[in-house]
């Protein structure tokens, strides 16, 4: 029996991606650049035997049918590359136990698929020793397409490629983890109960029914792409912020021109951005990003300098019963900085609603993919889950 | 002395104005349609007397100082018309009382300043025997857009024109309130306390900052425009009505694609577009089309035979204290139908949340501006207002 555990890193976009050209290989319509997270990552253990009677998967602690046709596909790409590679035809045989969990909650709605695709994938070529020779990135894309994006750290474009066959779509590193340091996130988790459209069923209506994706994808998202690197590469925050938001904004545009539409940012969304706009307004330059996926938790990307007093600003915007609990500010430590009384003022800061957010979470940008050591393994020497 | 009182009555565009090429004549960037409401209207009365020792002017119980830019371009536009028309020079130099009511609360952002735009140059028109002479959709425009389709009945047409000066951009009636009688609308008034972006603010911005209001204006609007307009025609609910829904979705698009974004929309619309959705979907055929302005507040366009359950509809969906007040349900009196058990479930129908409409208004397709007589006078035989 072989074990490999390995980590991999939940990623989130500040251009987006909405709308595939081929909905088998996962291929988008457009480019698509994220920052990987530290802090938040899947963690995934596989172990591989002839002594296994099939295949089991267990999910965050929960056994799950070995069926997905993503998984099944992922897989597929695997036995195909082992057989390209010459290698025996022993280990294409042998039946697997994978083991996977988050160390954030999946119900919050922050791209948990990526995180679990890429860490699938990048255990699997490790498992297989094939991590130098195949394009991991390709792969993981056939898992959930935004993984793609989680196979590197730092900064990430996923390239859309124009082949019918994929092949060129997948994701080259901006910039790794280092070149950026001060760069940090902070993750508001916003309280929300209404049914939500998937994001594979939203993008999907969005490409068939609104009339301006695919003006956004041929005439707005390659100049953000290519201004947006640019950014990163000088480190200028102002352009990098405002692109962020520009490009957050038009995403949910997009999304409210389907029909029927696709409706992921809520009241308190809202009054984050709205919050965000008068802050850096008063501020007098742009000091916070917002950005959303589908669903109405934020994500503000901005410099470590200025986490003290924006961490500040949202306690004071958003009160909450639990503020004081260690729970409630997850991730990195910090020390919050009290926000001036005369920048409240120009900000016009009062509380905007009781307990409406869940808890925020302190994250940096961080480095791709890992390779733990047996320690961390989530299987035993039978190849099952150690906690259950 | 001389005194005239007119109506006009309110639009509710289902192709929507937004964004200005020109902000002082506000010329349009695209065409717009509208249906003028009957129930819902500005009344105005003028009196024009030389004892009069100024202007004075009194909207809604108010006196208001005489010195708005946009009432006193309407009125050089009628001295103008008025020297062209070789009017004695007298009649140019009594002075103004003006005094205008709307029979609706202005409060609820329910487009008054159409309405109260096109009676004044209505009363105008009729107060210097101009109505057959000039085009006073031209004219109620440089007062408030969207008034020059107030200035008609039944379905109207605002032609964004192509000329610099503005003389080609005018309303067209494209049917009279007679051609579709069957056409009812019922508005929700929507509670909200947010601080809203004016329309006028909204739409500057969008033209400035959205990247894709100008493929909107260019590439969408013409078709839906030409569309609705054989819709209407033909009497089609359907196509009228998907029509409608897509075009308040794609401007509520391009009001979230705008730097800082504009929102209008809030979670009770949202949650309002979602139950027409699943209403129309569980009937089987699109029996309500709902259109949001600037601003929280639905307008749903339904033929009279589907009112009766669709007001059972909202009235389950959004339980409210005062749902059996006669305050709750205003404008033209209507018996609910029960909403049966099958279709309830179909929908999936729950109380969505308590007291979020403040009250509804049940309309249709009303006539054009009209003179009224003298007992229907807001001044007195000295020029003031009889009520203050």
């Amino acid at each position: 029996m072989k074990i490999v555990t390995c980590s991999a890193p939940v990623n989130i976009a500040v251009i987006k991606y909405w709308g595939k050209r081929d909905e088998e290989l996962l291929l988008p319509i457009n480019d698509s650049v994220s920052g990987t997270l530290s802090e938040m990552y899947a963690k995934t253990s596989i172990a591989a035997s002839p002594d296994f009677a099939g295949n089991r998967m267990w999910l965050n602690g929960v056994e799950e049918t070995f069926d997905s046709p993503r998984i099944l596909n992922v897989l597929q790409h695997f036995r195909e590359e082992l057989k390209k590679s010459g290698a025996s035809k022993e280990i294409l045989s042998w039946k697997l136990h994978i083991c996977s969990e988050n160390n954030f909650p999946t119900a919050a709605g922050l791209a948990s698929s990526a995180a679990g695709y890429a860490c699938l994938v990048y255990t699997l070529a490790t498992l297989y020793g094939l991590q130098e020779k195949i394009e991991l990135s390709a792969i993981a894309r056939v898992g959930s397409g935004s993984a793609c994006r989680s196979i590197y750290g730092g900064f990430v474009q996923w390239e859309a490629g124009n082949r019918a066959d994929g092949k060129d779509s997948i994701a080259v590193q901006l910039a790794p983890h280092t070149h950026w340091p001060e760069m940090e996130i902070l993750i508001l988790v916003v309280s929300d109960n209404r049914k939500k459209t998937s994001s594979t069923g939203g993008m999907s209506r969005s490409v068939k029914t609104s009339a301006l994706i695919d003006f956004r994808a041929k005439n707005c998202v390659p100049k953000r792409v290519q201004d947006i690197s640019k950014a990163i590469q000088e480190k200028d925050f102002q352009t990098f912020a405002e692109i962020t938001m520009k490009d957050s904004n038009q995403f949910h545009a997009i999304c409210l021109d389907t029909y029927p539409p696709c409706v992921y940012l809520n009241d308190v969304s809202h009054a984050i951005i709205d919050l965000i706009h008068r802050y850096n307004a008063a501020a007098g330059s742009t000091k916070v990003a917002y950005t959303f996926d589908a669903g109405p938790n934020a994500c503000l990307y901005l410099l470590r300098q200025d986490v003290p007093e924006v961490l500040n600003l949202v306690k004071r915007a958003f009160p909450n019963d639990k503020i004081n609990s260690p729970e409630y500010l997850k991730g990195i430590p910090v020390t919050e900085k009290p926000i001036s009384d005369d920048l409240a003022k120009k900000i016009n800061l009062e509380p905007i609603g009781h307990n409406l957010l869940k808890y925020i979470i302190h994250t940096k940008i961080g480095d791709g993919p890992q390779i733990l050591p047996e320690s961390q393994s989530l299987l035993n020497s039978s190849g099952l889950p150690i906690k259950m």
